[in-house]
């Protein structure tokens, strides 16, 4: 229905509404298809790299060899963040949840940037960058911070996911680690009109700025319906006492129909294509880890939910795999929505980017069921 | 069209989609009607308090007077902020934007409460309060730091409004001038699901917290097409020379199909309902402070407004009178916006509430209009 024929629809959730057009992601749930600008999500995991994919996303197009290396060159350069930033992240307090302490962190890039409001092209581009290079050092600055232990600064001359796990570790990732990190940035950099993007771009829609945008998104991607999923893919696979007892405990939530968590996708009716690989490359990490255990118990939950519900179309989604390997890379549960956060910062800056060429103002109705002409009594006669 | 017909449609701005029901604000734009939970917004703002209005907006009724003093104690024994809050204050830049500093300032009370991701209605209520209470002390407290001012602490002995121009001028305010800041809080508390609290509630949709949900909004109303107009009044205001000036100033702004900034509104058809008794008490106010000429120029625009356009529909808003009332007490032309922040933020909480005791995921659809199938060609061969 056109908006010019100015008739009211009601659509709580939004779940039949297009509220704009993309060249970004394209989905198709039905045959298990996920494609950035036309690239499957499969060929991106397997031969591209989180910078590369950053690229595609905000330029609508694969790089040359020379516009990759200048852009990874750009990337680098911008890991690092001012004294001030690195004095802000040890004043917070250690308890702090990290997604809370991320959104903060975020936002307050904002304060040193004297651009902060400039509406151009350029500086909003120049904005999407500080963001998406400067948060693997707000999320490992923090974790360590909590943990008191020294903050590591970033190395300038290796990959955005290398330069994470050094800093949150402070020791050099083996290249099988960061390449399990890099998969799992690329296959959550964007997935159409979730919750936060499409958050952020009621946001930008006003003509605010994107770092109130992407602080937004942060915000949204916090809830446990959205980004907080993979974290509680792990906090379950820890109940499980070992490779024994997972038919028991399998077979006990299905017949309670308790959800088990890492299945089913509200898009997805085929296999999740963004675990396929993932599922193939975790078994390595597992491997190298030495924490088979895991990759194991994963597996054999798999064998039987494909038994129990394959049919109805329920098949593990990309939580599962990211689950276990972020767990096996030993990160705490509590940073899997802020690495969630630090790849789709990609994608949310993208859209935000592309809603900006045709901006409209989202500001949607909505149905009054209260009272009206209510007397006022003044509080005297109460 | 209901979500069971499964059938899609597109509505870009979401401008005639209704994405939930509330009971808090009507809006009439053709009648220049606007009622909180029933009550006339005129008769809030001649007999109600910023305290009172937010009772009305959390509880959907008026409050009894026990009822009352109880809630506004509450309030004014949480005006005060951590000693690290305070410390956060001092240590931004002080060249910041004030929306970029109560966005971060916002998040950041986050971080101190343990119950930050309690779901419960109870502390949903409590973190509501804390962002409504503390926040004069956020805006007050970085407009005093970026001044080099001492900062002032709140006085528990007075209402949010007085104690908000108290902890700003470090005097305390006449009653008058006090009156006129609580009718701009009271008139600016609510506005049915515009852009700033549509934010919040996608936000909330995921089942994130309230934190996030306001840290959301206040992003979404800095924005130039929502929060930020008042601000723009005021500079317009300031373009015009003199008295004899406004005539030839309007007139050529008009023959130009220039906007006049503070006039018409996507919604009102009628007389702006919020500016009617603002403008009474916009002229007391311009008495007291001896700034009649500001008054004298905003009646003058107003007077060539109606004569020219007037019959179109295109009346003074809100914000026109607002800006000049904000002006008259002293206050600099970008703290408009975190003060209408300061004031929304009960209707944002209010919203949040109300949506979460029936809550669904806001998760839209995007039109796909990219490419398909790209084939992916190895960087070593571009």
């Amino acid at each position: 229905m056109s908006n010019t024929m100015q008739e009211m629809q009601t659509d709580i959730g939004l779940v039949n509404t297009i509220v704009a057009r993309s060249a970004l992601s394209f989905i198709d749930g039905e045959n298990g298809v996920l494609e950035y600008v036309g690239y499957d999500i499969d060929d991106l995991a397997r031969n591209s790299t989180f910078e590369e994919t950053t690229f595609l996303l905000w330029n609508k197009r694969l790089p040359s060899r020379s516009e990759l290396a200048e852009f990874t060159e750009q990337i680098r350069t911008n890991y690092d963040l001012s004294d001030r930033m690195w004095d802000i992240i040890v004043s917070l307090p250690r308890d702090a949840s990290p997604m809370h302490a991320l959104r903060t962190l975020t936002s307050a890039l904002s304060l040193e940037d004297p651009g902060a409001d400039d509406p151009s092209e350029e500086a909003n581009a120049r904005k999407s960058l500080a963001m998406l290079t400067k948060m693997p050092a707000l999320i490992a600055g923090f974790d360590r911070h909590r943990k008191g232990l020294d903050l590591v600064r970033p190395d300038a001359t290796i990959s955005l996911s290398e330069n994470f796990l050094y800093m949150l570790n402070g020791i050099k990732p083996t290249e099988r680690m960061a390449r399990a990190m890099d998969i799992c940035l690329i296959l959550h950099a964007d997935h159409g009109f979730n919750a936060s993007t499409f958050a952020s771009l009621v946001t930008i829609s006003t003509l605010s700025d994107m770092y109130s945008a992407v602080t937004t998104a942060i915000g949204t991607l916090k809830g446990p319906l959205h980004g907080g999923a993979n974290q509680v893919v792990m906090i379950m696979l820890q109940e499980i006492e070992g490779l024994d007892s997972v038919e028991e405990y399998v077979m006990d939530k299905l017949a309670k129909k308790d959800k088990i968590m890492g299945f089913g996708h509200r898009v997805y009716k085929a296999y999740d294509p963004r675990a396929t690989y993932l599922k193939t490359f975790a078994e390595g990490i597992a491997e190298d880890t030495g924490n088979t255990e895991l990759f194991e118990l994963s597996k054999r939950i798999e064998q039987i939910m494909d038994r129990e519900v394959g049919s109805r179309g329920i098949y593990p989604n990309v939580d599962f795999y990211s689950a276990t390997t972020y767990f096996s890379l030993g990160i705490d549960l509590d940073l899997f929505t802020p690495l969630f956060a630090m790849s789709r910062v990609s994608g949310w800056t993208a859209h935000c980017l592309e809603y900006l060429e045709d901006n409209r103002l989202i500001r949607p109705r909505c149905d009054y069921v209260g009272p009206h002409q209510q007397e006022y009594i003044a509080i005297s006669q109460r």
